[in-house]
Order: C-alpha cells, then structure tokens, then sequence
C-alpha cells in the first residue's frame, strides 16, 4: 500500500501513523474545507500544520493611493502567524509609536505579476529578429494573452538577450490576485504563439527573468508585483516613551546596520528585518511564503528631521501579494484578511483589495523595522530574548 | 478595552471579532498547547492559522557525514505545508526519481549560528588596536559567551571593517537548535566585555553582518548554519518514466534557466525553486520561514554523464534549521518531525538530529529542482496550472 | 615655489626633479600636442606616461547594425596598449581563430549616456509629485537638455526612490563622444528646471544612480552607453589548429569558469577577460579607463552546435566610448583610431563612428574570450608565463 | 607579408601605416626600452601611447602599518595619467585639504595574490575526499608552490564546491610585485600535484575564483591583493576655504550618494570615484589598468565628529598593486614610481615598497572622494565641465 493509493487524508494520515510509527493527532485536528485545501492547495493532504496567530495593532495607517478610496487615517489590526517569540511583540511596539504619531503613511505601485521565459535561436541576426517581432506584435500578444482569463491584463514586457537566448519578461495587472498561475497560462499561450511565428523555441516558460521567489537586482532594479512606501515621523518625546530610545541613536544604528553593514556584507536587504514580518503576516493571510525570498529585498531610512523629529520609512520594490487565489480563501486565512477588511476580489475587480493589502503590509513593515532598530539603538535585544527563553513572554512589553 | 487588558486567546479574539465585526471560528479552532504557544511562541495570540499539510515520498536519502551514523539508503516522507496546489505533487514526483534511481547521497557541514555586531571607535588606529584585541581574547570571548548556555560552543569568529565601523561575526555551534536567540545572548555577553575592555562602543548587536534573514552574499560565500549537498543519478528510463523528458533537455532547460537565467537577472538564486521546499519544510516542522530570505540561495548543476546518465546536485550554502528550539515543540510541528525521526534533542546533545534534518531538507530540495526543471524542458508547466486551476488535483499525477 | 605657480610643463617637470630629486627624462619625452594636453586632458602636466602599443590582427568582422553602414566582412587590425605581456599574443590568437572563420558578427544597441542626479524631499506625498512633475515635463525637460549642446539629444528617462530620496537617471545620445561631459552640463542644466518648478532640492548631480564607473545591476539590467553583442562560430579543425583544444573543453571550461565559477565567487563578470581587453584598447584609442570598472561586466556563452563546431558569443551591457572628446584628438590615441578607421566625428554627426567602433571594441572582447578560454581548457597557461618571465616573448606563437 | 613576419617595432609600424593608410608619427615617438618592451610588455609593438602625466600634491601621509617603517607624516607628489580634463585638479584639491588638515593617516594589510582554480571529479564523496585531501597537505603543497619562485609564499587557501566542482582559491604572499604571472606557474605546480594525488581533475587553472580582473563579491568579503584603508579628520575652515563646502552638506550628499544610491543601483562601489583614480595612478606607475574592474570595489565614509569635524575614510578591500614586475620597470613608469620614492624591490625584499605605495594609493583616493563629493554638494560639478569644455583649465582652480 502507498499514498497513491490513499483516497482521503485521513487514510493517508494512518499510512503515515503507521508506516513511521507516529501518532498525528495534532495534525489530524483541523476546521478548514477539506475538500478544497485537498484539491486546490495540498496534494497528498494529511492533515494541517497549525501556527499560533497573534495580533499587533491598531496600526494607523493613511494611504495616498486614490485606488484605495480611503479616506483619512484609520486603525488597522494586524494578524501574524509566527512561532518565534518576541515577533508579535516587537512589531506591536512598531504599531504603537506610529499609532501615537498620527499614523503611517502609504503608497503603492502596481508593477504587475511577471513571467519571464528564455528562447533559444541560431545566430545573432536570428535574436535581433526576435527582438523585433516582439517589438512589433504587442497588441496580438497581449490579445493572446487576455484570452487566456478574464481577470488578466498584459501591461507590457522588457527584454533582454546574450549570445543565442533571448530573455522576455511579461508583466500582466492580475486584479486582486497575485496571480501567478494565471501569468503562467498566459504566457505559456504567448509563448506557443512566438514559437510558431518566429521558429525561436522556448527551452524554458521560466528563464528566471521572472524572477520568481529568488532575491534578484531585476526584482530590485526594476520591481515586481507593487512597489511599496511607508513613512512616519515620530515625535521625540514619542520615541522616548514607546520606543526608549532617542532619534540620533536610532538613526546612527540605522546607518550602521541597514547601510553600512548591509553594504559590507553583500546584502540585497538594506532593513532590519522585512522577512519576520513578512513571513508573519503572508502565512497568516494565506500568501505564498516562498515570496518570502524575494519580497524580502529592500530598504529602510531614516534620519532626524529639521524638527528634531524621527523620520523613517521603508520601501518593498517587490511585495507580491493578492486578496484572491493561493491559500487566502482557506477558512483561517480568510478570517485573517476580514480583520483587515480586505478579504476576496474587490467591488468593481479592480485589484483595490489586493492594492489596500499591500498598503497595510508596508505600514506593518515600517512597524516592525522601528521596533527592532530601536531595541538594537538601545542595547535591549538580547534581554528580550532571555525573557523569552524564561518563558516570561512578552505581549505586554512596550 | 484594548488588547493590552484581554488576559487570554479567547479574550483577545472576541476583542478582534467585536472591533473588526469578524467572526473567527477557525482561527479559534486548534489542538496545539495554548499555554506554550501563547508564552513562547506569539505574543497576542487569537487562536492559530490552519496550513494544509501534505506528504511526498518516500524519498530514498543516504548520508555522507558520520555525524548522523545513518547507514545505508532509507525512505523518508516529507511533510510539507503549503497552500500552493502543485507543489507538493511536483516534489512527490522528484521524490519518485529520486528513490528509483537508488536514492540521494547527501553531504553536511556544520558550519555554525552566527551573530554580526557593529562596533564604533574614534579612529583607524583605535579601530587597528579593536582588531589587534579580537585576535588576542579568543579563549577570554569563547569562555564568555559559552557561560551563557550550556548548548553552546563559540567555533570562531571573522571580522571586517570600514573607516569607524567594526564588525564581528561570532560563529556558533548550538547542538540541535537553529540557536538565533542563543547566539544573541551569548554574543551580548561577549559585546559587553569587549566593551568594558577597549572603549569601542557597539552600536547595534545585530550589524546585518550575521547575515540574519536577508539574501547576502557573505553568507553565500561564507555559509551560515550547514552547508548542504544532494545529488542523484537517473538512468534514462527513469528519466523518461518518471520525468518525461530527456537528460538533454534537462541539462539545456538547466543552464538556459539556473545559470544564464540567474546570472542575466543578477539573481542570487541559481535554481529553480529552492525557496517553495524550503518554505514548505520550514512550516510544516516549526522552523522560522523568515529564514527562507537567505536560505534559498545557492546552486543547482546538472550535466549528462558520460554513461548518459542525468546527474542533479544541489547546494545549500545557508541552511539554517534546528530540531529544538523556535517552533519545532508545538503539537503539529513536532509531528512532523516525528515523520522524520528527528524530533527534539538528539541523544548525545551532539546535533546529530539537526545534522540528520538538514541532509533531508537537502533531498527534498533535489527532488523540487529535478520535477520543476524536467517539467520546464517539457513544457508542461503550463498544463499542470490549467488543470490546478480547474480544481482536478494533482495528486496522482506522475 | 610650488606647483600652483609652475605655469609650463617643463617648470613643473624640473621643480618635481628637485624636489623628489628624481630624474624624469623619459616622462619629459613625448610628441603630443601639449597645449592642448595641458588645458584639455591633465592638469599640472610634467610629460606623459608611454605605453607600449602593440597590434593584433586582422580581426575580420561583419556588422548588424544598418547604423555603421557597412557591407560584408572586412579586417581590422586592432591597436592594443599594454604593459602585460601575453596579452597581445593572446588576442591576436583569437582574432586568428575568428578570421579564419570566416569572422566574427557584430550587433550594437545605442543605449545613451546617463547621468543620475538624486533629490530630496519633505514626505512621501512630496516625492509622489515630483514622480508626476518629471512624467509630466518630458518635452521641456527635453528642450532646456537640448540647449546646452547641439551633440545632444535626451532620449528618456527612469526614475525611482525610497523615503524622501528620489533617483532620476537620464538618457542621451551623444552622437560620436562617449559624452559624460555634455551630458553632466545638460542634466545640470534639467536639474535646476526641476528644483525650480518643484521645490524638491537635487542633494547631488551625481547620485550613483548614473551608474558611472562602479560595477552596477543597473547597468546589467538596463545598460548604458552602448550593448555589444559578437559571436562566431569557428569549426573543429580551426579549434584543433589554432586553438590546439577541442569544441567540447573549450564549452567545459567556459562552463565550469564563467559560469559555475561567477556565480560561486559572486562576480557581475561572467566573462573571462573583458577587462584586459578593454583596457588595452580603451588606453589605446582615448576612452576614459577608469570605465573599465563598469564596462567589465557582461556575459560569454560558448556551446557545442549541432553541427559540431564551436559557437562562442559575448555580451557588453554597458560599453562608455566615443572616437570625438576624451582622449580621442591627442597624437597617439588619434592614430590609433585611424588605425581601426573610426577617427573624430563621422560624416553627418550620426554617431555612425562611435557605432562601428563599439563593434569592433565587441569582436576584440570575443577574440579574448576565446583565446584564454581555449588556452584553460589546454592547461596551458602557466607555459605562457613561464616563458614571458624569461623573456622570451610570444608574439610568434600560435 | 604579415605582421608575424615583421621582426622589428619599426617594421611592423610601417606594415600598419600601409595597410591602414595611415602615419603613425606619434606613435612612432618614444624613449622607453624597446627592446624590454616589446619582449616582455607587449606582443606585435608598434610603438607606444602617449598619455598626458599630472601631477598632485604634496600629499602629506602617515603609515600606521610598522612594515612601511615609515616615521611621522611625509609629504608625497601624486603622478597620474589622464586624458580626462579636471581630474588631476579634483584630486589636488583632494591633496590640499587632507595636507592642510594635518594628513592622511593609513593603514594597510596584507592579504596576497590569490589564484582560484577548479577541479571536477565523479561524486559528492570524490569531492570531499578532495576537500580532505586539501585540509591534510597543506606543508607539500606550500613546498611545492615555493619550488616555483623565491619570491612567493603560499599563506593560506579556502575552497568551496558545489555538485562535481571544486573551488580552491590559493593566496600568495608575492613581496613587492603584484605577482600574477608568479602566482599562476605556482598554482600550475600545485594543480598538478593534486591531480596526480587525487584523480581529480582542474578544467580551468582560472576558475574565476581568484576573482581576477571583474568586480565580485568574493573578493569584497574576503579581500585580494591588499585591504587599505585611509582617513582624514578636515577642520571647519578647511573645508570652507579648500572645498567650498560645510561637513554638514558633504555628509548628505556622501549618504545620498554612496550609500543609498549605491544601494538602490546595486552597485557593488560604495564610492564616488575609485575608478578614477586607481585607473591614473595605475597608468602612471605601471600597474596592470585591468584591475581597476576589481580594484574599485569599495567604500567610503564620512560623518560630522563631536568636535564639528568632517571625517573621511575610504575603504579598498581589493588592491592589486606591486612595485617590481609588469610595466613598472619600463621607463616613465619607472620615474613616477621614483617621484613616490617606491620604485623597484625593497631592501630586504619583505615587500615594503609595495606596501608603501599601496598606502599612498589609499590616500590618493581619499583625495578624490573627498573633492568630488565636496564639488558635488555645492552643485559645481557641472560648471568645471563647462571650463573644460571651453578649454580654460582647472589646473589653478582651488
């Protein structure tokens, strides 16, 4: 007997229990729809690995973006499935000085989701041929690509080539879906289109020249998914109360950990700690984890402004995410993305859910970079986690 | 009332459900040991997020390093949460290759936890006598660091500077544990003595010199936590069984994509989807899925042997991942390390169980590179998305 | 005295004997025009620095480009500056090697000069404006551009930014020159429209954002000056003869070297040796070689045909020459380009010089490839420099 | 008749004058030895370029490294070949406000000339046999490597792999010569030794590993060549009456610039202009113009000190650099080693020439950034372009 042959998960479950000799009754334990996690997320499902969720928050957050059609500052609680300790805490303690400073403020750019074959010719001339069939067949492409679903926009696509490969990258708007099943079948049907056309044969329907869920200076340079901004100012007596720290000592810990030493060490990440809270809040929300290492990328700033306040922001070049498809509509991540209030396809299918989402992952970011820079400026990390490694926990810290 | 005063889970939720007019019955519904959870593991804690968790395997895996005293090839099942459909019926099917041409051969090195201050000083020259003091106190700083935990042994540590920055990478080993917040305590101890002892200020304990969580490529050069390799040889009737395809189009699908794809995208990931394994292994056995920012870079080679074979190798310069510690206690977690026979300490306290667990995550990632890359040469990836896309599973596919 | 009032060359040539008490005979031996050398090209003239040229060739090449205007396959002898022995020798194989077959194909893409001047503004609305000024201005900025030279044309712009940063990168053509110059006056010129109109303050008219002498991913990404692609093809007798190596060593060796061995040392040069021939032939014509530290970076691919020969193929992303400014008029270096028949402006001011030229830099950097690759995958290149280290030379050697 | 037929410098000359139709006067025009450089500098030599020599300074430098044995602050002229107009008086500017501030201090530190070539062998535990083989005979093959030269010492080697690959990366101390060419017959010697030890195979003595000649990553982490590091302390007045310019403004602009710019291009130089002059002092003194592709990795710092001071550092972690060898014994190379009072081997032969100068490249370079970030805060930049351009000079500008 094999899992092959297993029809349900809980006889798969016993094959496991008794193949390894192991007893999964935690795993066993679970309330979302079988049937569709089985189907539609997880093949050969045995069961659910469960994530203790906590809340950070209320976050205050305004967004600029007129595609959000939010008005004014409003309060956000953050939901974040993590199992390492001090986390939750910490980004808390982002949410509140940037609470108690008016909020943060948000900007988003939609990039679109991107597949990025590579082709193969015989000759230099060949490759310049195929360059200029691309150049010249957009608006058959892009028909051949909308085709393929209804809620799929091809935007545009850059291209670039060495010797005998030609590398194309097709960025699609996927509405509130990350969407990249939907980009793959797209361009899978561009793709079978160029072949025919032009006798140049895809060897590859991902070049990585996507580039999916690897940190990449095409990724940085020219963004993927949404490109997002987040800013506070925090008051100095703000920074004081809640952060204990001062602006010069966060901001000289900054230059020196964020820059300088991000600069030593070859890093494509210029934060503190972008994937803690990504990672947190993806799995929470049902996003791709694996994004993780891409949208990871990015960059932290701050410094002491003319009026002696905090100035800090953050800037993800490529946050991918969706309010659609992957795990969002799994009963536990649905519920986390109705406390945001941003849960399914938007009214009007015009990506506005997804667009607010990633609004609030950056204002959650920004929170999370604050928290742990002024902990660092202040010489408090390492008594935090002795706390923790007590068990003394740390939800009420400020 | 705010979040701050709600002194249990379901305090806290109803508070949320009540604020964001939500209901959350699934995140309210687990088995997990809420007490543990909620003190060690998140702080704010609402209840947990549900991951479907699926299994692939058996995966045939045989050890080279004489630390985990395997011997011989044995079969593993991995588990694997994800809500990614596909993922798990992809690695299954390289899980399939893999153990029909007589299993992986991995390879483990122990390179250590590692923990990167910034130190400040007034001058080259104080910044030549900080240099001078780090090389002269090894045994002073590794006595030091050792008092703080019993399960940890300071290896080494390297140290680079600019103008008035210091950094120090301390290197440890922490037996079975990942150790993050054991090398954090350790090395404050060790700052502050250094410190004490030449004036030199440090400003940031972390100095993004570690390089903690962000795609580095002092890491990739240097390694963090193990260094990883798994290989595996499959005869062309597997190859053309199991995979499809032949080794031909999958060395040429390999180089278009891992090395010309990678490099032209100035990526750090050469592979095709390290990140998705890890993620997915990562969740499902309670390590930090923040990690997979820096672990999912590194090497994938393929080539034709000269018997005609398809030879596969992967390479994992940064793996961070422990068998105690951070997530792996928790109910569904430690079950899954159950799965794998690595739950918990190992006996001897020598690491033997993460050394083990890390050779394993090496095989599944092999087994992701081998399905995604053969799937590519075929050109069947797109496929496999329509059919996913219409909710048909993927499970019993080959 | 000093040097300030040192007013011929000669002055300062003797005050530095006396003062070091050195004798420059040689530094005070040149035929350069030192009126122009003096004002142009090097304050504080003493003399000159000689440098030995030698010559390889011919290097048969044929052009894509309708741009250079020219028809079929010509030789060119190609004027190399160098003090590195083996080097000539070594090109001058590879030029063998492509001529006899057939020559070497070339393709050029003007990109443009940039330049990249960084601003700063007051929040993240702020730079959100002045993102829809610059969208808004491309016409006037385009004009005011224009004014400063009647060489210049601004082509685009690209612009991006974090927190209160914001980077623009500029784009011209610059006909014939390499252009650095014109274009630094020209953006000067756009900065102060956009300081005026917007209020955002430029902090640097260089932000590294150009990217000007530094090994970039912007440049790889989105290159500048101009992209260079070469390629040939060369048959199994002329690999045996000239090369004294095999198709199939040669593409290992490349393999394992310029691609394995890159992304493993985590270089931005997948390449061989781009940068000895650039320099030789950079100090050779008149070009700026401190570009050598952006123009290194690029790609060689190397594969087995199906019909057996041996097709090698380089990529310049980011190739910075011109044939009019610089060092392009002084005695030597003019020769040297009408060595190649690229002297001064072209015939109609079209750039149609500098175009040929980039070319001709792109076959020299093929047949350097080529040669030290083939020279690798023999061993044998220690030979080499054990007989230069005893004066033995190598210009006669195959 | 061709070239190879040609046994004279003068014969060849007069073969391209025909051939080309072109007079090659200048060229023609030299002092240097022909006869050593055209056997040991240059293949096929035609003649030589002539490249305009300034000069800037004095210098005034302090060495901290005891190897120098160089008491107190000296005062050194810069020789530097150029052909681009306002680089010598930028860098003379840079001169003047370091000498009047007290100096530049600098500190240097040996870390040798590496080679790095790759093995292949059959398996994963071939390749760790390799790596053991390497850790267990370190005293033969160190004998072995010393065979090859008196002048060299093999300190040390690191080694990494990757499926059938291996990386060594051999580190030579090479006394006062840059010591490729040395390096390279001694690499060749060891190579040979462990495969006839071994059965492994090297596909390429140059696995791009060394990292020679293209910016990488290795090479910024764990250095090559020399790592140097100089710094200046610049009061006040200096700064306003010298570079025009308040700390405060340099500090912005230098953030702006090297480190956020930086960052957001991916560029792997932290600096302002290392390549400039690296490639003039190179040029001048006969060092290989190739490395300035590695050489010019590296950063610069700066910060307003507790005092009101403008400190500046600079950081080269890669310097290739030599004062015997390569084009520093031909003839005006030569002298302008004189004029720095480095030029040839150093009694005792440990290399201290080399030591020298490479301290007072780091120096040089501290000039330059130090006038060029300061001419880019005021936004003066494009002004002395426009001078330039009308052919007025720099050379007594401030």
């Amino acid at each position: 007997m094999n899992l092959r042959n297993c029809k349900t998960i809980k006889k798969r479950r016993e094959l496991i229990e008794s193949e390894c000799k192991v007893f999964l009754s935690n795993i066993g334990h679970y309330s979302l729809d079988e049937n569709v996690a089985s189907t539609r997320n997880c093949e050969n499902m045995i069961g659910v690995t469960q994530i203790p969720l906590g809340i950070a928050g209320p976050l205050a957050i305004s967004f600029s973006s007129s595609k959000t059609q939010e008005q004014g500052t409003k309060n956000y609680y953050l939901p974040l499935a993590t199992t390492e300790g001090a986390l939750v805490a910490s980004i808390n303690r982002g949410c509140k000085a940037i609470t108690e400073s008016g909020g943060a403020h948000v900007l988003c750019h939609r990039i679109g989701s991107t597949r990025g074959p590579v082709f193969k010719v015989q000759s230099l001339e060949e490759n310049s041929q195929l360059f200029d069939f691309l150049m010249g067949h957009e608006d058959e492409m892009k028909k051949i690509a909308e085709t393929t679903s209804r809620h799929l926009k091809m935007l545009s696509y850059d291209t670039k080539s060495t010797g005998l490969y030609r590398f194309v990258r097709f960025v699609y708007d996927t509405q509130d879906a990350m969407g990249l099943n939907m980009v793959t079948i797209a361009t899978d049907a561009v793709v079978r289109f160029i072949e025919e056309k032009t006798g140049a044969r895809c060897v590859s329907l991902s070049g990585n020249f996507c580039v999916d869920k690897k940190a990449s200076h095409l990724n940085f340079q020219n963004s993927r998914g949404r490109e997002v901004w987040a800013e506070v100012r925090i008051t100095p007596p703000v920074v004081q109360s809640v952060l204990n720290t001062t602006p010069e000592k966060f901001v000289e810990t900054w230059l020196s950990k964020c820059m300088v030493g991000s600069a030593m060490s070859g890093s494509m990440g210029f934060n503190a700690q972008f994937a803690n809270v990504l990672s947190a809040v993806f799995i929470a929300t049902g996003q791709d984890p694996a994004h993780v290492a891409e949208c990871a990328i990015g960059m932290t700033t701050a410094e002491v402004t003319p009026a002696a306040d905090l100035y800090v922001s953050i800037y993800l070049p490529d946050l991918m995410v969706g309010t659609v498809g992957g795990g969002t509509g799994l009963g536990t991540q649905k519920e986390a993305l109705e406390i945001l209030g941003v849960a399914g396809p938007s009214v009007g299918g015009d990506g506005k859910n997804a667009e607010k989402f990633a609004g609030i992952v950056g204002a959650a970011v920004l929170a999370g970079e604050i928290s742990l820079l002024a902990s660092l400026s202040q010489g408090t990390l390492a008594q935090a986690h002795k706390k923790l490694a007590r068990g003394q926990g740390m939800a009420n810290d400020k």
